[in-house]
């Protein structure tokens, strides 16, 4: 790549909501000299247009790099496997930059927002020569969770855990935890829980036109969300959720 | 209050970068028939202004009612002038309400995001009839001390503690947290920690012009910040900060 490498912009823009994106992200999009956009996989195609859509919603003229994502090995161990593909879209991204020669900042759009169990800044980090960075905070799942059922991330005074499925059935019930959030589950973990005294408020495809939620004691709602969960997905082809889960008070 | 109580429409802002602002935000405000602002209080005069910026910059043209925050009672335990303060608050925005009979939704606008350490949507839950609720997701504070330093907020399927000064002080380092995001510190409380093998990203203002950050191993940055904060504070009167402390891995 040239030297000196541009500045790398990575741009949270929500959750799938359009109207979710920040004035700053609009701005970010407009002023940058080539926005960098995934080409659409073959199951989350709709995730693909709403770029386009919020890249055009922002008035940016910039000009558009698409670029193919590598597809994961499954087969590999799971510390493996995200290395592997993190040098892999890390060696497509410097490709990219090389092929366009962008005179200016490069914009990645980042579902979310770029710090909240996102892979771009870690892949950013590979890039050599590294780049300056900016990071443009954008809406979270956790946000858009809270939001709709108009209920606070924590109690008064209290902690929160912010953590995987993965951790979930692996470490079961984070020691100590009034609150605890869910990223990246795949599976329901919250299965593995013993229910009892627990209240969950789940949501799907948050912020989207397809957004679904429900809530109430883990023992009654979790079947319910595990049934509206795999329906869903076998409906739009693929489905991102996430979940709260609190312990009631005595 | 009017029957049927008009929804209550609890709108975030971000962290006083009128950038941080979502289009749904904007859209909200200028859907409103009411909004509701605190008047300004003696000593944070630049965030009372920026609510009137924000809001001029949607393009609302709702008619604004101006209330003000009673003063909470430092005597009382903190449970009980927590309370206290809410029911007066309370009590302030029926009137308020009352006062304007708005014909469509009221709007409040939030710092941050209504679900983070936040009261507003506790306080909405006392007013009787109890208004239908609408939340605006907005940018934290969490979000924007992350993007100012380009930093995750978690490890690779790592868990994040979300707490507060007054837990840290109370309890010291969450057991077996690896990252712990600190909330409603007005003093420095990671000077109770064991700096040894603790990192710390520090940051006032976040995302406002006097922004200002730090970041290093606790035991070299900590002092530093504690400097730098009461410097700050002295300057504007007022201080807004966040941090998060992340421990080495072996």
């Amino acid at each position: 790549m040239g030297c000196p490498m541009p500045e790398l912009w990575l741009i949270g823009i929500g959750t799938g909501n359009p109207a979710h994106v920040t004035l700053e992200a609009q701005a970010a999009l407009r002023e940058a000299a080539l926005v960098m956009v995934p080409r659409k996989g073959p199951d989350k195609a709709d995730l693909a247009e709403l770029r386009h859509r919020i890249l055009a919603d922002s008035g940016s003229s910039a000009p558009v790099a698409e670029f193919d994502m590598p597809v994961r090995d499954e087969s590999l161990p799971y510390a493996e496997r995200v290395t592997r593909w993190h040098d892999e879209i890390t060696c497509i991204w410097a490709e990219t930059i090389d092929a366009a020669q962008p005179q200016g900042p490069i914009a990645l759009m980042v579902w979310g927002d770029p710090g909240l169990y996102d892979s771009t800044l870690r892949i950013a980090a590979r890039l050599a020569p590294r780049p300056r960075l900016r990071v443009v905070p954008g809406i979270t799942a956790l946000q858009a969770l809270t939001a709709a059922h108009a209920i606070p991330f924590n109690t008064v005074n209290g902690a929160v855990t912010v953590t995987t499925g993965r951790r979930l059935r692996d470490h079961g019930w984070p020691k100590g935890a009034e609150t605890v959030a869910v990223m990246l589950d795949g599976e329901c973990s919250f299965q593995h829980l013993p229910p009892k005294g627990l209240h969950i408020w789940w949501g799907g495809f948050l912020g989207m036109a397809e957004q679904v939620l429900d809530a109430g004691p883990l023992a009654e709602a979790g079947p319910r969300i595990v049934a509206s969960r795999a329906e869903a997905r076998a409906r739009h082809g693929w489905i991102m959720d996430t979940y709260l889960l609190r312990r009631d008070r005595p």
